[in-house]
């Protein structure tokens, strides 16, 4: 991570008066069907997860969360905008965030590891921070901030340690999305948490072939339940207690080879399959939580149907807290089932903006597997489709038109 | 279930050329959020589940099969009428049924429990059987007909013993409905399956204010994989094998207490939170299977909502293989509930045919309880609703013009 960039940009951060630094970070991973650690926590306030996870980082061309952070002398307080709008700067997760940078930026110093900074610690800080996708579609906007927001902190803070226990206090899936690639949360086993960080398992150039489709169903009700909080899982179901222990190290293990191998057979199966099992488990929570819409299960349906016709495992879906799904392939099957799923959620009115992301041919589709999906048309079910990859870790920006903050210090009136 | 009316009934049949003897069967007992035991089997041929089930037998006034029996040495093969259309009376489990039946005749004969029954083994037997209710609503007509056609089978053929095996092999669950009241089903042990049996847990006089709402919801698409078969659940779902081994046993102890005590609240939250275990194994399965549309999903947020408005459990949802969800509540609450359903499900056309069965009193809802409620209505996500308590066993009817087959052993033309 930390690349010349990052210590160059680094030297500059860590002057007495910081221009405004702006940090490119990376949208959050999907889980790769990996149980969703966020889920289910055995420590709420560390945010320790009862198993491990695994997950992949998208690619920023298509999906990304922009942050710039600044600390000031000047600056009598902590302030945060999100997406341009005022939010409180005293909510639990990111004062621990905050906390947590300044410990070890603390730490840093008394190690004698860097020039001392001898105020910059007392400063205040500023963080501005836009999605380029809608926040509230369940894309894990807030994991994919928290990624953001503690490359920043570091940055302007002068840490260049292992930022997991930063991001993991945001939000538990963010400490994955400071790498690119195939990343692993390693739930550890200590209590104070020293050990639950994030690892690379391979890089995002390890398999080029892979595709990602994010198909963003129409918006609909709110989830059920999942306001209930997803502590009520750990607390009242006996199938998330039986999966944690005695399901997902198997899994993990299986999922780690089928990336390393790069075989999606087995890699789209058990995608598939852990994706069903974190939404069973979901089920079995009470009062129950469901994430998954009628749609949703529309587009579960076309999957399978899709690699029946195939005899193999052609596509396969996953899904978060929403009923969006992400769907992962191989570049040479996405024309086919993007034209699929044009088949059976035909585009309402937005035909030319259902398509986003990488570009994708149109084809036809064949008798035989119009035949075989053997779906009444479900129009408008799908608002769009996102076509991405897997992408790189955390980039920094170093275009002054690309900071969100002005020199004052305040968001830039949007333009 | 040999009452005297049965006894003296069985002397008719008996006889050497039986007329037309018509059966009166009890509509099948709903889940009480018990594993569904044809969900799961350990063996397919025999139907034997893989743990133990209960459930309640709903009463005939508002729910029931008929079916009426006959065999004669002029009826030249074996015929069955469902619903007034022939079926193939070849089907396998239906065939299973028969032999069984006749098996144990022989055996009954051979036992010399009876005075000889020379010709009547040898005798085809015609059947027609009819259900006062949508048979394709989900509302397991499937097993409320073989335990029906079991009951009717045994008075014509002069069979007095224990019949769950014989209904047992047409449909699982359908050897519970062979008794009024709670019912438990005794997965057993041995591998021949003698010991897998239904046996009453409490009559239907046990707990006269247990009512029961039955929530047709709108007929919408055929739930995702359904036609997976069930098998596939007990082949690829860990969960349901977990479930089945660790959980299974002690809920069902905990449910037999629930009822002999009259316990609704826990009575209530295990039936729940069976259902959506249940539930949740389906969706482990895979490819997975989905029973719950979003508009059963609207019915669990409703229940749980009316509860938290009431601060106890005074409803409680469970859910068969379709999205038709049923209510357990007490006689106190079905007003106010229905209520409660009608303003969050606004009946669309039929508001006069919305609520069938057992008469409701119409009430105003609080506006506390509204706010509670908190739901866009979802006007006729609701087909009807049928109110309905716990009832008795088969009954028989000795009236002629009930009988579904006339004096020629052939169906009555609808009249």
């Amino acid at each position: 991570m930390d690349c010349p960039v990052t210590q160059r940009h680094f030297q500059k951060v860590s002057c007495r008066t910081p221009p405004p630094k702006n940090c490119f970070c990376t949208f959050v991973s999907k889980q790769l069907g990996m149980f969703m650690e966020d889920r289910g926590k055995r420590d709420e306030e560390l945010i320790l997860p009862i198993n491990s996870s695994l997950s992949v980082t998208l690619h920023q061309d298509q999906l990304k969360t922009t942050t710039t952070a600044a600390i000031s002398r000047d600056f009598t307080e902590d302030r945060i905008w999100l997406n341009g709008r005022e939010e409180d700067v005293g909510q639990p997760r990111l004062q621990a965030c905050l906390r947590e940078i300044r410990r070890l930026a603390r730490k840093r110093r008394s190690d004698g590891l860097q020039d001392p900074l001898p105020l910059s610690l007392s400063y205040k800080v500023h963080v501005a921070s836009e999605n380029n996708f809608p926040t509230a579609a369940g894309l894990a906007s807030s994991a994919a901030g928290y990624a953001c927001l503690a490359y920043a902190l570091a940055r302007v803070y002068g840490v260049d340690s292992d930022l997991s226990e930063v991001a993991r206090r945001g939000s538990g899936s963010a400490c994955r999305s400071l790498y690119g690639g195939f990343v692993e949360w390693q739930m550890g086993e200590r209590p104070d948490g020293k050990d639950s960080v994030a690892r690379q398992v391979a890089p995002e150039s390890h398999w080029p072939e892979l595709r990602v489709l994010i198909l963003v169903v129409s918006a609909e009700r709110k989830p059920m339940g999942s306001t209930a909080g997803m502590q009520t899982s750990v607390e009242t179901s006996a199938l998330l207690k039986f999966r944690a222990e005695a399901l997902v190290p198997a899994r993990m293990a299986e999922m780690t080879r089928c990336i390393r191998e790069r075989d999606f057979q087995s890699f789209g199966q058990l995608t598939m399959k852990d994706s069903n099992q974190f939404h069973a488990t979901c089920l079995d929570t009470f009062p129950p939580i469901s994430y998954l819409s009628d749609t949703s299960r529309r587009i579960i349906q076309l999957a399978h149907r899709f690699n029946a016709h195939h005899g193999r495992t052609k596509v396969a879906y996953t899904f978060d807290a929403g009923p969006n799904a992400v769907i992962f392939t191989l570049d040479d099957t996405v024309a086919e089932f993007v034209a699929a799923v044009r088949h059976s959620f035909p585009p309402e009115s937005n035909g030319d903006k259902f398509l986003k992301g990488l570009p994708v041919e149109p084809i036809l589709l064949s008798d035989e597997l119009k035949a075989t999906l053997d779906m009444d048309p479900i129009p408008g079910g799908i608002r769009y489709i996102i076509a991405t990859q897997v992408g790189p870790g955390p980039q920094v920006l170093d275009d002054p038109g690309a900071h969100l903050l002005g020199p004052d210090g305040l968001p830039k009136p949007a333009a």
